[in-house]
């Protein structure tokens, strides 16, 4: 019986690492979309978003079964439920990424970002689709000292995303009020995303240590 | 024991619906500080979302209780399950409430929006707030036509939220840039809101019928 648990367990943390890289995926494909005003690619993450949706509700309907027949206790129902809240974060990346794919689409054949502001969208869109990929491998490897490494660059997202508001609220933007609406929600896309990441990776730490990072005081990172 | 447990789950229950109505009183209050420029009201809103996020640690945290000591299945999982998404979204909706006090907040002593677009905010949070308490009211009844009609709302303040956009990008408009990203990122807050407040009454549908709406091709609402 717990064997065959942990076989399910192991299971469900191996289809929540292949939702990251779906996830990281379609945020890669759709800034590439966006920086090269790149209809198929746009189109690729849209057709592909229904696949992120289907893989969380299978991680869900995977962790109730286990939940109902198994009942789980301790780490084990801790790491049941954590995978039940990370699928949810990780479907909303994916949502995110679709929202990227969709603006890049709704000003094609332009260009939906002004010159002047693609490499703060190139650098974001590193900075978080790296954060997927470690989130995978927090996800895989359960290490908590990985799983903090990710704020870092979370921090660095939020720091562009920052700039950016400075950027188009400056005195010498030219580009007009439409940009500067595209760019402030498109910016807010990524930042979320990148605060999905991390709260998927704050997750598995409480798997790995029964402690919540960020809900109690200096429990933060 | 299953006695003490129904007690438990009416409890839970009872909290997710007391966090409702925090959240809902926090949308009002920030809408308040937002139309009047009104700091101290901004404040308050500010101050008090650290008791959403309690409430949420707490639900969350009788929620796994239960679902450890007393090993539910069936309907009282789903049950379970639900208030654990339904505190998400909620402690979620309660961050909204916060974002729209900071940027009442950050614009003081100055009104964050100009006259023209005042009415569509007002209108919005009435909405939101409309939603956040009939979800309070859905949570305690489980009416699923109840759930069903808020839609109807939600649609509203898409429909509202879309018209903001036309307002802020038509050639006429004449507040600057800084204006338009403000209402632009406002009127992302009171959309996602509304979002939550919504994914809130499925996650009750869910728990009465054992179908999640949205899930599947024509079970939508």
């Amino acid at each position: 019986m717990r064997e065959a648990y942990h076989v399910e367990l192991d299971e469900l943390a191996g289809n929540l690492a292949k939702m990251s890289a779906q996830v990281a995926t379609a945020m890669e494909t759709a800034t590439k979309a966006l920086l090269d005003a790149d209809l198929a690619l746009a189109q690729r993450v849209i057709g592909d978003d229904a696949k992120v949706d289907d893989a969380r509700a299978e991680c869900e309907e995977q962790a109730y079964a286990l939940l109902a027949l198994q009942a789980p206790v301790a780490t084990d129902l801790r790491t049941v439920l954590a995978v039940i809240h990370a699928a949810e974060s990780l479907e909303r990346m994916g949502d995110l990424a679709l929202h990227v794919a969709k603006a890049a689409r709704r000003r094609y054949p332009n260009n939906a970002l002004p010159d002047v502001v693609r490499p703060y969208f190139s650098e974001m869109g590193e900075a978080v689709v790296s954060l997927a990929r470690r989130t995978e491998e927090v996800i895989k490897s359960r290490d908590v000292d990985a799983a903090r490494s990710l704020e870092a660059d979370d921090d660095r997202v939020d720091e562009i995303h920052r700039h950016l508001f400075s950027v188009i609220m400056a005195k010498d933007w030219e580009f007009g009020v439409a940009a500067a609406v595209d760019i402030t929600l498109l910016g807010r896309f990524y930042e979320r995303y990148a605060d999905h990441a991390v709260s998927v990776a704050k997750r598995m730490v409480f798997v790995a240590t029964g402690k919540m990072p960020g809900y109690g005081p200096g429990d933060d990172f």
